[in-house]
């Protein structure tokens, strides 16, 4: 998917949500455990019910790897199932030298691998330039490389100062000569507002992809008023807080509602901090 | 497996040998393919072949998932298959926040999730201490942290000056904090052996591991003059030139003629360059 398509979906639904499939067995409500798939069946049933409030999907690849196999056959399903018109992520912080990340793009990336065709996947910065390019050759496809986390160690190496700017801002300038903004996300963890502003200015046309809205605690509103560009420029993840909104037969219905009210809460935000704005 | 037995395998052996297991289906012997499971069969013989000549195995998590669940069908059997004797390595550079690292610790640690029971994974450490901790909390299980790599890219951030240290020092200073040597030990890649030196002052105690010896251009023996403490401390990694001497029906022989080769060297290395030498 480009990210013309991925705007265009954000402006039909007014959403710039992102639905997180941590899909953890030990959670999902006990009726789906005499499903011969329950993963499956859960996802499959927590997309039908988002799928006209979010524009992209990211599993969260330990989930499935923690399963062993079976757990790869769901997410093989589970992709394949999701609509074509959502962008699709496989959050898997993955990164080594080239040809091992060539091995893990083709997991991700090309079908005839692992039967997964993922637009995106979430890469780690720490080797450098040549474990991110193999993701980067496959041309269609999207790196969304980490640059400031939301978690409490994200502050261990991310914020240390070389040359008075922190290491996060140096991944953020050293990567724009990797890819362009057509091809390269960056992770930006939403409790660390107050850094989006800033983070912005260095990639004002890049696409962030901001995770810790809600259970891990970040504001929606902050992150809107701070982090969004002409184009949006946002994909804003919420996991936990659909997911497990009710762990009883109603899980889908009561994740829909929860879906909704973060779209509808979005909406607003595209009408007041987009320039120009969507009405 | 305690340092202390790691330790008595080397001096039994007299031999710091890590083969890893990056196996591509896309290069094992032709006649190979006709078996049920060509992935398992090729490591089956190469570890017969290899297990007097080595102390561990290192099974590069890239090359097996890349293969879809059959890859980890193949994962398995292969752990399953190394001898009790040898320290085993998920070489798969994990790393997130902290419920999700817990999920990549119980697939690689914990028998009863994906049927894995590793010694150790490598992990990156741009997260910070949380996206560790979690594969600490399996008591007899290790940390291999990413400080100092052998890939071009490796020089894009680790090596970036914070308070005139270069950013590895920094990882190797603050994750002293998160674990002892007998829990936790270092990626240093061999290409590197400058660095060596400098390294073992900053963590006199503890293992590292080494790649890049061999395909990657590193010398064996500048690693181990620098690299060496009194308790060994190294273990060394050689992947394609052992796993690929031969594409014929004789890769097995070839592998072992391969691995023995190295092993004599270091033999010699661990008489010649640790205090008090194995004679």
């Amino acid at each position: 998917m480009t990210s013309e398509e991925l705007f265009l979906q954000i402006k039909a639904k007014k959403s710039y949500l992102c639905v997180g499939l941590d899909t953890d067995i030990r959670k999902i409500p006990q009726h789906l455990m005499a499903e011969e798939d329950p993963v499956f069946a859960f996802n499959k049933a927590i997309i039908d019910a988002t799928a006209d409030c979010c524009v992209a999907y990211k599993p969260n690849i330990a989930f499935y790897e923690a399963q062993g196999p079976q757990g790869w056959e769901s997410l093989r399903k589970t992709l394949n199932y999701i609509p074509d018109s959502h962008f699709t992520i496989a959050d898997a912080k993955r990164g080594d030298i080239g040809n091992t990340s060539g091995l893990y793009a083709r997991t991700f990336f090309d079908v005839a691998a692992a039967g997964l065709d993922f637009d995106a996947v979430t890469v780690a910065p720490y080797m450098g330039h040549d474990s991110v390019e193999p993701f980067l050759e496959y041309k269609t496809k999207w790196v969304i490389l980490l640059a400031l986390t939301s978690n409490p160690g994200g502050d261990d190496f991310q914020r240390l100062k070389v040359d008075d700017k922190p290491l996060y801002e140096h991944v953020l300038t050293t990567s724009q000569n990797w890819a362009d903004s057509d091809r390269l996300m960056y992770v930006v963890g939403a409790t660390q507002a107050d850094a989006l502003s800033h983070i912005r200015k260095i990639v004002p046309e890049h696409f962030l992809l901001v995770p810790g809205v809600g259970a891990q605690g970040g504001s929606l509103k902050e992150v809107s008023r701070h982090g969004m560009n002409k184009h949006c420029g946002l994909l804003v993840n919420a996991s936990r807080s659909i997911l497990y909104a009710s762990s009883g037969t109603d899980f889908a219905e009561k994740a829909q509602v929860e879906a909704r009210t973060v779209q509808e809460e979005m909406a607003h935000y595209l009408s007041e901090f987009m320039s120009p704005g969507i009405q």
